[in-house]
């Protein structure tokens, strides 16, 4: 029975590096010791008390449909956040609760994105990206970065792909790199997203994990409020990524299509997980910093490892849980590097390959195990690298 | 900005009946004393056996990533159950998990539908559906149904209107009209998809509400297991509209390309939810049939309220939590009968227009509140209505 183009076709062509990922799940399936630094998930739980709100929400009797918007609680706390952050003022009627950041992602696309309409992206880039914009309606279209910019994106760049597009995606901090875009980097992005008459759709899923300079959100440059729809979450501030909590904060005229569309197609996000949301967003500072602490330690542990040695670079590693090996002096690609990597010492890392094209001779390594078991791996990694270089030199 | 036309033209145009909605809802916020007899929702909250499992999974650490398909336990437990009550093979490779039942009809459209192909559903209607259908890029083309025939659908009706279809929605038990289909009408469905070469879209999901005959699954008959989406929730069979848990159950291939679809607009569902859902699904009958019995209840009083009058009629209740009201001896439209039975009496009924055309002259009443009121209510709408018609009669 044939099913819809659109579906059959999310994925586009081609290896995308994943083979790694993939076989390490199956060998840790197998009972082997795999050191896994692939996942993007943080290896705490969601901290007891915002599970004991989520019981308390749903035993007082919060288990009937919420308002499709969010609940004006957590509506209103998601603004005040987003006003505290940004300077831009911001109400419940600038927000949308949606069911995750993905589901964000998605909405916001479809809102942005006719049929037809290219949505731009940035390679590299988070899996999903280039699906979900198909997944819109609309075509999908990378726009390179460069190692040698430490993956900043170059206006002029995204200009030249800009012919038909409704919108342009980024995500700062960045995952696959590790990367916080500057100022004039987004001051650059917003000037052309007003020329060019393009939505801003601007994935801040990281924004509180910060570990050189600071976030800054795009909706606060001027005149970028009424075209900037920013994907939020509780994944990974608050290591509630299984909860599925996110939003969409925008334009009003925006989010009230956009709560239609959720009318539509998602129906509202569970009350008790959006009172536990609620309660995480204003239990103070210290619930974040229990989350963000980790991955900073971790990042000062790789800087320590990776300054004792000079085979493997590192693209600066400002924000997010991930470290983007530069390994080009091994002279493989970084395919068959984190496969080599996990043939001889079960350490798995994401290929740069697998996040596009742009972060090819690189891989990702996620901060995401114990501190002493993340840099023993990662000193291994680097004498691998090593050993790697020297034999490539003595060809 | 501009948005997108497909989000800002997800409904369709003219009034749609629900004005007396959202005027009762204004005045129960004004502290009026409202009989609310417009919401498809239980006077019951998730049963705490069922929240006693969700909080122990996410104490457990069940707080994470849950799988995007669903947790195999949940997709094993849903294909048991759907394989038990219709006889057709099923495995978890046959069940996506979605968060809720509106995300899985959207999803089986996006399966479906391609953009521009015609989605057809049938008249009168839950009111998500055509906005559903639009929302997928696909053409929403209403067939009726009509009052004479209970609002049981006619096939040729159907093929009528199947020009450049790619899908029929049906939902039995049915929202708004309380019908069950029969095999008879199952069956003819079931040829002129098979013919037309239609997906059937089968929203099951009052599939435990049945008061007079029995559910049957359309999967079941012939030839249809390979061109059947059956959605199904845990909403209405376990009160527990506000987890947004629900399933798509259809062919294997689907059901892969959906799994794709899920990872690019929703990444799953909360896997401390669907431990509930499974824990739900398997303790028992006592836990849905102490959901279902205040409906069976309450629409076993209905009957004795309205045998003793012969003004209004009642389409007959086989199913779900509603009642199908036939007033059009009053001379009235549903709406204005509707909005006189809110000023006169504050009982809040929604006109049958509010479903589309072919319910116009009927109002739908919801079993959702406490029996002796509920019985009181339908006394006073009686009495309304035979004082209307003696006036009418008398013009």
């Amino acid at each position: 029975m044939k099913l819809s183009h659109r579906i059959t076709h999310l994925n586009g062509g081609g290896s995308d590096g994943w083979d790694v990922f993939y076989r390490a799940r199956r060998m840790i399936a197998e009972g082997q010791a795999v050191t896994e630094l692939t996942i993007g998930e943080h290896d705490i739980r969601t901290h007891p008390s915002i599970l004991a709100e989520m019981d308390r929400s749903a035993r007082a009797g919060h288990t009937g449909y919420a308002m499709v918007p969010g609940t004006d609680l957590l509506r209103d706390t998601v603004a005040a956040r987003v006003q505290t952050r940004t300077g831009v003022p911001t109400t419940r009627h600038n927000v949308l609760i949606t069911p995750g950041g993905q589901a964000a992602l998605y909405a916001a696309h479809m809102a942005a994105c006719d049929p037809g309409d290219v949505g731009l992206y940035l390679d590299p880039f988070y899996a999903t990206y280039p699906g979900t914009i198909r997944g819109a309606g609309a075509v999908a279209r990378a726009v390179q970065t460069r190692a040698e910019d430490a993956f900043q994106p170059d206006a002029a760049m995204i200009t030249e792909q800009a012919e038909g597009a409704a919108s342009l995606l980024i995500n700062t901090p960045n995952n696959p790199t590790g990367v916080v875009y500057s100022r004039e980097t987004l001051t650059e992005i917003a000037d052309l997203c007003r020329e060019r008459n393009l939505w801003l759709i601007s994935d801040e899923v990281y924004d509180t994990q910060i570990w050189d300079g600071a976030h800054l959100s795009p909706r606060a440059l001027p005149g970028m409020a009424d075209r900037t729809l920013v994907v939020g979450s509780m994944s990974k501030s608050h290591a509630m990524t299984g909860s599925r909590c996110g939003w969409i904060v925008g334009p009003e005229e925006a989010i009230e299509h956009l709560i239609n569309l959720a009318t539509h197609t998602t129906y509202g996000v569970p009350g008790f997980i959006q009172d536990a949301a609620s309660y995480a967003l204003t239990a103070g500072d210290e619930l974040e910093e229990e989350v963000a602490t980790p991955f900073r330690r971790r990042r000062a542990l790789a800087m320590q490892v990776l300054a004792r040695q000079n085979t493997v670079g590192l693209i600066p590693a400002q924000g997010a849980m991930y470290l983007m090996l530069d390994i080009r002096a091994t002279g493989q690609s970084g395919e068959d590097f984190a496969n080599a990597l996990l043939d001889t010492h079960a350490i798995a890392v994401m290929p740069g390959e697998s996040f596009g094209q742009a972060a090819a001779g690189h891989v990702r390594v996620a901060m995401t195990i114990d501190d002493d078991r993340f840099a023993a791996a990662l000193q291994t990694l680097c004498e691998f690298a090593a050993r790697l270089a020297s034999q490539t030199a003595a060809e």
